[in-house]
């Protein structure tokens, strides 16, 4: 389907959010007045502009609180709107949208309010234009769907129809089912907007709060089913209200909604009829099963030593150097390491490699949603791993079968790797992310590797709020923490502090492995008195426990369904390793040790700069 | 009376907290649990901290979950309890919070809850601790003060008291006038928080979105009045979750915080009976009548050339330079402006100097709140303005009957000077503020000044969204916006561009004015065609007015209550100027005209650029 979206959305001139349009390759944009306004093209400039960019003007928007309001004030509203019709006309554009009364409105009958929709209708005929009216959520009078069809229906008149917007229809709990019930031909355009369940008001949640389709807590993929069963063939359109994205770069932003706008076509293609989806021209990308395994993990250092230790330390044993590059192989039973050094840039996660079924599907998948491709030159007889930079800028990488041979590269025997009793396991990533990406990030790994979003926490660290949102794989094989940084991640200097990320492994004994791991040199993070002295009054664990505990660094946390026991490494340059045990079912990460760590991090953070580190 | 405040209120480190409500002048804190599990610190350690700092430790909280629940259950509460007591003996405190259980109550059985309230407080009796009891907002049974407050009485145990929250009252607008109803001897403690109208569930408004008393919409003077009347003379104490305050300063958050209280408890003393506000001791500052009159505007700059250029073209005149120091006094019929040369930094607003009875009195009353002394070293015979820097770095200078003759160090004549015809009046201020000092800022100005804030708006810029606050004088003689800038005010390159502020002059002919003032050399802003097409339809305007207030580039609003016309100066490196005709009654500032100065704006700044401006 045609992709468009509202200029709205984005920050920057006019001129600037339709350049960043057109190159993140939508079909078109909403023009929205404010945005024209203020802008110096004239409108035959702005036109000429789109022509050039290859980008169809598609709506006019907003015209408000037009209808149902007394015959002299109607009056003025027409001549209000004639004048649009003939900016529209510079602009060569056909359609505008009347939002539903929500501010002058006196008269609360359909009949009138039909008749004046009517006469616009007409007005609009004789300047070639069409008329899309939508219900908001908040109109004075007319505030469902149906409710505007009802009056579009009455109007009759081929020059008007209805605007559908998924926020107005979901914000209230409306159900969508109906809006098979109005012709294709009726719905002259089509709004998308998602939205987290934040318990606010209407018009604030609405202004303020709007995210990309999938970013949100809407049933967005049932409502985009619910509109292709309509045979609606007309431009999808993001018209999203952002704090963040007004002031986030407009092109990162422009990508990061044509992404949701191919996830939620392709999503709703799995939700109906072939036909219903042949009819309507859904994008497509390649579809690939959930994924679930985490081939490896790169990580690049500018200490590669200490990474090496530390590695060596929690059991990782050294699998070979690769056959003519610096990368080295660190393996730990069923966990693969690839550690890359770099002359500078501290230490982190590069790249994560995952094992699908075709890496060319999965690679072609990843650019269908806008990913751009990781170049990494092989020479002849190795193997090339496809690879895409995720929105935040760590690497994705495919390995299918065929590629599964790439640690002979390094002189280590797949085969024999394969063979391990998986006494270590891969048990979650978890990475930083700049508040102008995280929401991009998210929404490209859950639609990439189809995983499913737990409900986001907020972690407390002496810096501020830490946002932070877990991916899990439907079968739990993978599981990816984003955490969205404060911006105030600085030093006292105002320089940028890097939060650092971390992998996690699980082990099936951590006691015994916390005591291997120290004896190996292992340095783990310390753990304040406090927080034990807390934990046995919240748990009522005995003194010996706790104490045992303590010495060697674990914290932990009990529910329902089991015991979670976890500790934390020394961070190496914005990275550090975490060892956890999962007993009994506890599927949760331990809330409320996460801010303990971050402050402990904090505090070392500092006496590591006053020894010079 | 005392002061107190949450440590979670605040960024950093425990340690760092508790040093930066002592910096800021508070006696005692509420310790959040969460804060001291995560610091490395002992309790002895906080406790010497404590003393060391002069600061007393009032409440320890949240004990959560803890009544209404199933005997076993009750058991192991009371055990989690215990432990607490000790702790908190190891602290040497003696007041626990008991918030109303939200999470595991099971039993809504008053008899129930006040027999588990009494046993705590006979287990709190042997510790010689107390218990706070609090209805939170959205406890599961208990969730009004009143409820709370009968279940206390019912427990009927002398270390069992009720703490108020006054977010927890008026979040559900429940009325406060009953806790006059409680003895002032069981009210154990009382938190104050206020919060703005965001129409949001409970729970994350609170969690997020509590501000200083005089910060947010609640009735807070009103509710510190009747706290008064109780005879409650514990401590005054600030609890403040707010996602903003924990990226601040915790000195800058602790300053305004205490600045909060002082208003608050000034505030109430208006509204109770003198002997109700000797008998709990509310702390005074001097009283001072509303400010009304700006006596001048003191404008640094490194470019004193432009400047003087710009303000004769406004009609400015030059009145004399200082007799000994660089400033240049310049008048405009009722208008003065000192214009202050300085090496470098642009040209901004240095100072604002307000007329006052006493100036004395003034400068106490703003030392009293929390205002730093700006220190200008005068010469014998010179007159010496007392004055403070506002929390933003404005300074505010106090300028009384005695100290009016400050122009004749500049060789004017005061009494001319006050002769004058009022055709030229100054309108309003506009000042930036960062993100971090903005509601400091707000509250500081409103409580100096006495003035009362209008509701905040929008603006959306090209870089995000300005958030701003008018605050204006009772009789409208002084009005201020405060603009929250958008951290991502920087140009390409990431360097912080700097917000202009502006200085608004009010004339009664703005046409004749903007032609003189254009003959004069003047620059106006140049206002984009898009606009005027925009206002033509929009008030239905004819050809001829609109064409002339293009070339003029004058932008234009009407309401109810009349016409506004307004222009904009060029900007010099920060500031500009504005000139303003009101018709009729009209007292707003041209909603929505903000948002095509601000794009119009940045398009001149990156022209200005391209010169080597």
């Amino acid at each position: 389907m045609k992709t468009s979206i509202a200029t709205v959305c984005l920050s920057g001139t006019l001129e600037e959010k339709m350049q960043a349009c057109a190159t993140a390759g939508f079909d078109g944009i909403e023009v929205f007045e404010a945005d024209l306004v203020v802008s110096p093209s004239s409108p035959a400039e702005i036109k000429a502009l789109a022509d050039r960019l290859g980008l169809t003007l598609d709506l006019y928007q907003p015209f408000r609180d037009f209808e149902g309001v007394e015959e002299a004030q109607f009056q003025d509203n027409l001549r209000r709107l004639e004048a649009k019709f003939q900016l529209m006309q510079e602009l060569g554009m056909d359609l505008v949208l009347v939002p539903s009364n929500a501010g002058t409105a006196t008269v609360n009958d359909d009949a009138v309010v039909a008749d004046q929709l009517r006469r616009a209708a007409e007005l609009a005929q004789r300047y070639d234009v069409r008329i899309a009216y939508e219900a908001l959520a908040w109109g004075r009078f007319v505030n469902t769907y149906w409710h505007s069809w009802e009056l579009v229906e009455a109007a009759d008149h081929p020059n008007l129809g209805v605007c559908l917007d998924s926020f107005h229809i979901l914000s209230r709990d409306d159900d969508p089912a109906r809006i098979t019930d109005i012709p294709a031909d009726k719905i002259f355009f089509v709004q998308l907007a998602d939205a987290p369940d934040l318990g606010m008001d209407l018009l604030p949640w609405s202004r303020h709060h709007r995210v990309f389709p999938g970013e949100g807590s809407f049933d967005m993929v049932g409502f985009m089913a619910k509109l292709t069963e309509t045979g609606y063939d007309g431009p999808l359109s993001l018209e999203i209200f952002n704090d963040v994205f007004r002031e986030t770069d407009p092109v990162l932003t422009a990508a990061d909604g044509l992404r949701s706008l191919r996830w939620i076509q392709q999503g709703a293609r799995g939700r109906v009829t072939e036909a219903a989806a042949a009819r309507v021209e859904l994008a497509t990308m390649p579809k690939i099963d959930p994924v679930e395994t985490i081939d490896h993990v790169e990580i690049s250092t500018d200490s590669p030593d200490e990474c090496g230790a530390l590695l060596g330390a929690l059991g990782f044993r050294f699998a070979g150097q690769h056959r003519r590059k610096a990368p080295q192989l660190f393996v730990a039973d069923g966990v693969k390491v690839v550690l890359s050094p770099t002359q500078s840039g501290g230490t982190s996660i590069a790249s994560v490699a995952v094992q699908v079924a075709d890496s060319a599907k999965a690679f072609a998948r990843a650019r269908a949603l806008g990913a751009p491709l990781v170049s990494r030159p092989v020479t002849a007889d190795e193997v090339r791993l496809p690879g895409v930079f995720s929105p935040g800028g760590t690497q994705l990488f495919f390995v299918d079968e065929q590629a599964a041979s790439w640690p002979t590269e390094f002189g280590s025997d797949p085969d024999k790797l394969a063979q391990h009793s998986a006494t270590m396991r891969l048990d979650h990533l978890n990475v930083p992310e700049a508040w102008d990406h995280f929401g991009a990030s998210v929404l490209f790994t859950l639609a990439m590797l189809r995983m499913e979003p737990l409900e986001a926490q907020n972690v407390a660290s002496p810096r501020g709020l830490v946002h932070s949102q877990v991916l899990e794989s439907p079968q739990g094989g993978i599981r990816w923490n984003f955490n969205r940084v404060p911006r105030t991640y600085t030093d006292r200097a105002g320089q940028p502090v890097r939060y650092p990320g971390h992998i996690a492994l699980a082990v099936d004994d951590l006691e015994q492995r916390a005591r291997e791991a120290t004896s190996a040199g292992l340095t783990v993070l310390p753990i304040p008195s406090n927080y034990y002295a807390d934990l046995k009054a919240r748990f009522g664990l005995d003194d010996a426990t706790v104490t045992r505990w303590q010495e060697l660094g674990i914290l932990y946390d009990r529910n329902a369904d089991g015991e979670f026991l976890h500790l934390y490494s020394e961070t190496i340059g914005g990275l550090f390793f975490e060892l956890v045990q999962r007993v009994g079912a506890y599927n949760d990460y331990g809330p409320g040790n996460a801010a303990v760590r971050l402050a402990a991090q904090q505090q070392h953070e500092q006496l590591t700069r006053a020894f010079g580190g």
